[in-house]
């Protein structure tokens, strides 16, 4: 099932280090101007590289756009793209043909289809991702015509809150001036009496953002945290939060496919993920009825949208607001102890070039990921 | 989309007070022998007043089969069933024909639709559960056949964690004697530092299951937040946990179709759910790749099945362990602002049969969902 | 797979001799008022008995609509129904436990599911239909907001044409005096020079409909045909012509699923079909491109409507033209050798009621799933 | 819908002019030798130019794998593959830009999305269905596996029925030498009496097939008819009879994906196809039941196999016999009216290059679109 949604769908295709990746857009209405620039920007966020936590490894990531378009316009047929798998390094993994890594996708793949593509993660890879990002980039222009904007961020890293008061200048996808101020719902870290808490505030109000558009937080516990990380040839997980603003009413199909379902199996599909909340999430299971049941305002919002948006799985008109967790990435320049496929158990360090933490990489793939669900609901809007 | 599943898949309908609830069951296999004590023990857990803190309501739960079984054997064709409306009390309900409840889906179904049947939450009342029990026990008989055994109980009550030696005696779905034990992974409760935190050890040893197939807690500190709970006509919020043992590997689709993806959008259909975690979940994020990197044992299991039984999409063959999250019930007896239909606020006491929290109802319909999950897999396989 | 459709879609489930029928309406939109009249008047129409050349068998066919309706109005929600099987004399059938009758799915039924319920067909019977043409019905009433019509007739019994001018009043379902009158589209029968052709044309001009909603013709050839046929102890087969009014430009979705696709889908999915033509159908075969190009008008009709409303598998805005070939019943008085699941071949004359042919039941049976697709369209549109 | 089908499924892209077109093929199973022969081998027999009869463009359908495959082996994963369009001509069809062509998909494309792709046909065109050729391929692969071998030809033109005693020499797909001679099943062509009709025997009983892997047959009286309908300008249409040999019981999943309601579908999603038979098709309509009711042979094997290998959507497991109509390519050198999008007539002569039938080039086709959904209900089959 490389298949994701309803009316608005893509297929996906590709192996980490195969010739290429690629996907199938289906859906998209016709008469849709595209804007390749959203789509480099997007695949840019997610690249290799982009901050000094992530992989070294560089792939151009450019986008062939073989059909669906026509001047420029879409014209309602699929979008097949590709993307050529340039900086391939194979040999780094050669070794790795007879081992399967500890929390890794090797064994289950193995065992599942009884061949495999060893090289870079082959299917498992989160190089896949791209593929996301770029479909994501359309649900982003589609959802644009109808004012609604999907924006995310770092919310923890190693169980460290960040706050991040994001203004409009530091998003990067809301060009043309539109951008509105994303607050987090309450300002509060979920997690201050966490045993790695301490809790991130800026004192001066600038946001975290403007360095980096994946939010990549300079001179933070964080930060200390993360330079630690690496130091020490480990890595880390944490928490991507993602708020769609501009929702109308009425998304969601209740009730085997309420917005909450397709948006958890959505973050659920994305590498490395191990929990979805939704509005207050686990807080919630903490709360009082009195205290969760949000007042309402006159206007039909509430005070607190604790929420999120979504009420029997339908969209209250509210901001959407989602918390999508990530294990740390199993790759660890640290020796471990690997499987063999005879069942030997070897000390073994994983050559190739991996990210210290995936949050920051994984932020724009998570908004490609809301983007494609909210998109597809609201053509299924009459 | 009343529908869930790819080929063991059900759709549903019905509302709360209306002449009928029932399903039809797809692709259920022929030749598989009907177990309707299982059915009646599973909706009997589910049923309304099976313990002090769930609501008064009575119903009598007689599924009427009304195809794809013949001489007691399934036929391989869909399986109809209804489950009549007995105990309905609509007056109760009268009140609310033009006011909206806060945190619930009054408003969200009026705004979709543009009409709704008021009259105890119409489909969006967990009502519907029962359709899920029903199927869920299906799908049991045929998981029965490959050896897999779905398993949950209640892990935490508003923030209180509840460690359970559940015993096979207890189990009451694994009869003819073939009960595992089920131990949580380490014992320590996930969230010990929250403020609602006390460490819930029983001190004997003795199965906190015996007194109620759904694990109501008897003396404990759950106990007694649950009684105050209700003495102050509120609500809680709390967690289940769901473990699958005896699970084949290689189930689950990738990449759009992960056992954790399908899973995720299972749970987080059932009324009231607001997180999902699998494996180590949320504690995952604040975990080092070194530390979360489970030790191999050379026959590919793991030494501590950090995991939970999903490695990229993919069952391990090791016990698959979730958890779910629940809010508070929205309907208490407190006095609460209405929203109105015509935009007043209005100060409303909610009749009608409540419970003091959803998680001990919730159990059985948590076994449901991984089971309908599970055994659609399972047919997926070659 | 007991669902078909993609946003109007409907489950079925039941066996012929079993408890009941029913079915599963998901994505009827909401506020539409429900046309009981309309119910009843179509599973009338399929009734067995309704004419001289059906059989005997007299079911209530007494709906019972369970959810998805308040206050006379659709909630959106599902609509459940269900028909008991009140006239079930599953005696008739004991003598076929273990006997395949020939033509029939007796055997395909049992060597694929391995089990079989043999009374009346199961599964397998035609019985099946009334669910059809009940979620026909609900499909009508959605497409009379739309200003589309279904219409079908007898095109063929056994080869002979049947000329049938149908008026307005004819029309059992275009009530309100909206009918639109139903032209064949030359007037010719494509198969005059067939050995059984006797081209039939009244002398009159009177509509053969009025004695017959399903397009019984009195003293015809066809009508001598049937009556011999009968009298041999034999079946025959034949042709429903089916014709779609108002249809809006656009509907269907290439490739893969062209308005074409599905429609022919929808026909072969009845019992007994074995052919579907859309158009000129078969006759394209024979023709020329400048024969079968068809002129344009001005306005973006075409003069003779050669392609039947569909160009590249959408619709042209013309109406619907398609035809559905019928196998004779296999089921006939005649003794017969049957093949019993030993492997012995038997002498045998099969008991129960029969039909001399099933066309004149499948006219509303056909309608019902023309309509079904043409309603999932339609909520396809944006 | 740019997908067809449930488990082995495949989506599709591409414009005729446009850069490439390709797809995604979607539950291959994994471990399956690649024959990369084969899929050369079906894509010359679709190819255009391959006979007199087609169209001149030369496209060099070079098939560029891009995923799935590793070391010459299915991998389980997606298995994307582009084909690049080179031969195009697109100037031939400026002067089509705003012209609507009479019984082309030019005026519905343009209507249902505003915009359309105007070069060849864009997404209508029948370049499309190599990616058909491409899918179909592995599906023979996998079919191979299970003993099924799916073979068509060409069984009319222009209503001359062509009596084509193939040899298993003669089949191009059937290597290894397991070829099993295909005979129609009575030799009577069903349109002896039609106004074109001439029954057309070789007197020599050589095979029609040697010369042509397609079915050209030479020196015939559908010869002389195709040479003087080209000599006019024109167009003809005709019939390809598609048998599936070695099928195993049970494939088809009733009642709504019946295996002939699949295998309509498919037929009718290509290209120009106007009409579905399976087994005796419109010939059955004309029968009576003591006539189609097929012989029993002791071994559940029929006489005649008139039921084409299906009853009750099921597969027997005799040969399943399907015939596809096609009506006259529309694209003539002849003048013809347009329409322009303005709504005026315009005298017009299309240049580019056409055939003058299509049914020689849609024999791969039919039988990959066969083959798909023969693979698909195979692994649908526990």
């Amino acid at each position: 099932m490389n298949t994701f949604g309803r009316i608005f769908r893509f297929t996906s295709f590709g192996e980490s280090h195969g010739a290429a990746i690629g996907g199938v857009i289906d859906g998209m209405p016709a008469g849709i101007s595209i804007d390749t620039l959203l789509i480099e920007r997007e695949l840019h966020r997610r690249a290799t590289g982009e901050n000094i936590y992530s992989s070294s490894r560089k792939e151009q990531d450019n986008v062939e756009i073989l059909s669906g378009v026509f001047d420029g316009l879409t014209l309602g047929t699929p979008i097949g793209f590709i993307i050529h798998n340039n900086d391939v390094r194979s040999d780094d993994y050669k070794e790795l043909e007879h081992l399967f890594r500890p929390s890794h996708a090797d064994d289950t793949y193995f065992h599942k289809y009884g061949v495999r593509d060893w090289r870079g993660g082959g299917r498992a890879s989160a190089r896949e991702t791209a593929v996301r990002v770029v479909v994501g980039a359309f649900a982003k222009m589609l959802l644009q015509q109808h004012g609604v904007t999907v924006t995310a961020k770092v919310a923890e890293v190693g169980g460290i809150a960040i706050k991040t008061d994001c203004t409009a200048a530091s998003m990067p996808h809301t060009a043309g001036g539109n951008g509105v101020a994303v607050k987090t719902t309450d300002g509060t870290p979920h997690h201050t009496a966490d045993s790695n808490g301490v809790a991130v505030n800026t004192t001066d109000g600038t946001p975290h953002h403007t360095a980096d558009s994946n939010g990549v937080v300079a001179n933070t516990a964080a930060d200390m945290l993360l330079q630690e990380v690496r130091a020490t040839g480990d890595s880390i997980g944490g928490i991507v939060e993602c708020t769609v603003l501009g929702v109308p009413r009425g998304l969601g199909e209740p009730l085997y496919d309420k917005l909450t379902s397709r948006l958890a199996a959505a973050m659920m599909s994305i590498n490395a993920t191990r929990s979805f909340e939704i509005g207050q999430g686990l807080r919630a299971t903490t709360m009082r009825g009195s205290e969760h049941n949000d007042k309402w305002n006159a206007d039909g919002t509430t005070q607190n949208n604790y929420c999120g948006g979504v009420r029997g799985g339908i969209s209250t008109g509210e901001n959407i607001v989602m918390r999508v967790g990530f294990k740390p990435i199993p790759s660890i320049p640290k020796t471990q102890t690997m499987l063999s496929d005879k069942g030997e158990l070897v000390e073994h360090s994983i050559h190739g070039r991996h990210d210290v933490t995936c949050v920051f990489r994984a932020v724009p793939i998570v908004e490609a990921m809301a983007a494609v669900c909210l998109a597809d609901f609201i053509l299924l809007l009459k």
